[in-house]
């Protein structure tokens, strides 16, 4: 029968891509399922196009910081036709074949459970295929960017992370609602691509909350020279833009309102699983799907039913929820084999250490593990040491005025790294030794016979290590 | 009495300020003795000056692959100028002020032995000043640049890597002698600082002879790209330099001569033993000093000697010296003191795995552990994986044309890295997670769980666990 498949895709995000892509490396059929374009989110208006928009920012700022070197301006026009060629003009020929390739076959249309096993999918030329599954149905479908509920701030259709990172010019004056990793990565590649007012509003008393205090002061103080206003503690309480497309205005908790010619909301995402069809199998529709460490989902009898990706709610980052669809293409295709189910490469166990995450500010910002004050709260017992980026022979050769910060949070009595953070210009590549150390819990009496080469701004570990007391 | 110390070192270098502060910090005493200028090496004539000419040639670059956005020309004096602040103007009283803040004495002066435990020091002035050590003399005097037997090439007096890392100006045409480290990274920034035909010299088939050949090919290509002309399978059998300073030009074995206004010669290193009296302690003065684990000299009665850094000829590196010279200083406070001395951080065992190396052109090549031929001729069980850079999405992000590739030295049966190397723009901070997994002998399965962030360059760590087998 056609339409049975082993394993049943919904979404074709990286998450739904890998998922299947595992499920029949492992013996499997699979079908996957997309109503917008294949590659998701990420491919097209989310970690892609907004690292295309930054990195002529971040690398111009390098320029001014190297003696002998000067760099015009950035051109915005040429930065946009780079953007468009990263997300391949909104093209999804490419993954469409790819995904031909693994081989799966694709199904374009909107996808929905109707009880155990059965998917329906909505076709883009109206009518419904039903599609039914042997083993396994995994719900990739993402996330989608919240609008909180401010008054007037639906009707003034405001950019979100799509519009942002699709954006066809640069607005003259930008305003952002939030101040977490898509608000601050947005309001600096706006403002270095020609912005010439960039006000970010953050309702917390700092940006980036959920990093490390440092990072957050570094990021604000590279703002600040950059001419991006940062208002913290203030809240939206009303917006007005009487023209579509034309000057908005927002009102604030405190404070006088910011006129801007577009504003960006990225105040939050939630797990998109409107019309997924959830309640046809008795899961509540309003909520991420829970699944366990192998990404079963909860409550679901006959163990069917999986979740990839930011559909669980787990980590929101594309780079866990490919690991999480790993993860799951393995386990399903282990249990339709029959063979053992709970070898430890068949459970996601990684973000319960804390997800890796960079933010590709300038400075970059990168995180692994827990904070010092997350560390705490969970009880362990910690002692967190920093030190200077700046203050590394490698940092310093990299120009002038390097500012950064590292910081290492260590269970002092198993002496292993509970996590660790880097802010500086292009630490984004530091980071990756940390998750390394984090995650396989390496002891640092190991790690003090890592020798970080001289002068490489990984240095910074052996000062970390020397700081501890090693 | 005032010239006795618990340690005397020998050398001011990195090895030997480290190889004081940690027998300080283990509660000794200690005088530094250097010749020169307290930092050594690699402060004035090595790693900082070399880094600080090659990191604007290296931007430039960057840029040149950026849409978006143009540098001008390299500013050659503004370059030369940064690297003279890097280098503190061949100012040592910052290093002399550090050495007398661990606190230890600063000799002035050249050192050599005279008998167990006794060091004499030739003072600037005229004069010898006496200094006996309660418990251990380390040497660490580093290495010397050597000028191969070439008729002529002395009376030439060519440039060695001192001489280029202090360059004042940039000759118009350089002949480089030498396919090594040094010879790649100078050739590429005297090149892109304005020398208008520069000549690489290689004696065997290839650039960086002990790096894996890939990366010598990535090398060569980018030195074709930009205009550095690259002979191999060449020596030079004659030099002639009439006019002292003038055009010199190299005979060579094959194919006609090369004129060029300045000749450098990077051929090779040999320790730094002459003059340091180690016949009046038992040793052959020609040659390394050779130190077991805990870096101390082997076939000396009483076991008061110790080498670090170059002159033990162990591994030519800044960073390992340093490493050795941890170990040297801690070891001695613990034989000193009575504790045990075997403890694994009281053992230089790093090397072993094969040392961490970064080479800092465009592209950049790093490398730790074995290269897939080493660790095959050792008789491991090897399995080597490779993967194309550019095609990682977070290389392709950073500008058009990156090309780069990674390789990774699989012991098949332990499941743990031999070996990694990276040779791509910007690769040298990729470089400390592989050195983490290869010194910490990191299971593949433990790796699997460490997720590379998206997109950054590191995801290529996924891409080489997936083309092994994970």
């Amino acid at each position: 029968m056609a339409d049975e498949f082993d394993v049943i895709v919904i979404g074709a995000g990286p998450a739904g891509e890998n998922a299947a892509d595992r499920a029949v490396r492992g013996g499997l059929s699979a079908a996957v399922v997309e109503a917008e374009l294949a590659g998701g989110e990420c491919s097209y208006w989310a970690c892609v196009p907004s690292k295309a928009l930054l990195r002529p920012v971040e690398l111009a700022a390098e320029v001014r910081r190297a003696p002998g070197l000067t760099a015009g301006p950035v051109d915005a026009a040429a930065v946009l036709a780079r953007r468009d060629e990263a997300v391949s003009h909104f093209d999804d020929s490419g993954q469409v074949e790819w995904i031909g390739s693994v081989p799966a076959e694709f199904v374009r249309g909107r996808g929905r459970l109707d009880g155990p096993k059965r998917v329906l999918v909505d076709l883009p030329g109206g009518g419904t295929r039903t599609l039914t599954a042997r083993h396994a149905v995994v719900l990739a479908t993402g996330s989608r960017a919240v609008l909180p509920p401010v008054p007037g701030l639906a009707e003034a259709v405001p950019w979100t992370s799509r519009e942002v990172t699709a954006a066809k010019s640069v607005p003259g004056r930008l305003a952002v609602l939030g101040g977490g990793v898509v608000a601050c990565e947005m309001a600096q590649a706006m403002h270095g691509l020609g912005a010439r007012e960039t006000t970010v509003l953050v309702r917390g008393d700092r940006l980036l909350g959920r990093m490390e205090p440092f990072a957050s002061a570094l990021v604000a103080e590279s703002f600040a020279a950059a001419g991006i206003e940062v208002r913290t503690g203030v809240e939206a309480v009303r917006v007005e833009r009487p023209e579509p497309g034309g000057p908005v205005t927002v009102h604030l908790s405190s404070g006088p309102p910011v006129e801007a010619d577009e504003l960006l909301v990225a105040t939050g995402r939630r797990a998109a699983t409107d019309g997924l069809g959830l309640e046809t199998v008795g899961l509540p529709g309003d909520r991420p799907v829970a699944v366990d460490d192998s990404m079963r989902a909860t409550g679901v009898g006959g163990g069917w039913l999986y979740a990839v990706g930011d559909v669980n709610g787990r980590d929101l980052l594309t780079h866990m929820g490919k690991y999480q669809a790993r993860v799951c293409g393995d386990v399903i295709a282990a249990r339709a084999g029959g063979g053992p189910d709970d070898l430890p490469a068949l459970r996601a166990t990684a973000g319960g250490y804390g997800a890796p995450q960079v933010v590709f500010t300038d400075p970059q910002v990168c995180s692994v593990g827990r904070t010092e004050e997350r560390a705490r709260a969970e009880g362990f017992p910690v002692r967190a040491v920093e030190y200077d980026l700046g203050s590394v022979t490698g940092a310093y050769l990299l120009g002038d005025g390097y500012r950064g910060r590292a910081k290492a949070v260590v269970d002092d009595e198993r002496r292993v790294l509970l996590g660790v953070t880097f802010a500086g210009p292009g630490a984004a590549e530091l980071l990756h030794a940390a998750t390394i150390a984090v995650t396989a819990e390496v002891p640092l009496e190991r790690l003090w016979h890592a020798v970080p080469s001289f002068p490489t701004v990984s240095e910074v570990w052996l000062r970390l290590l020397e700081a501890y007391g090693l």
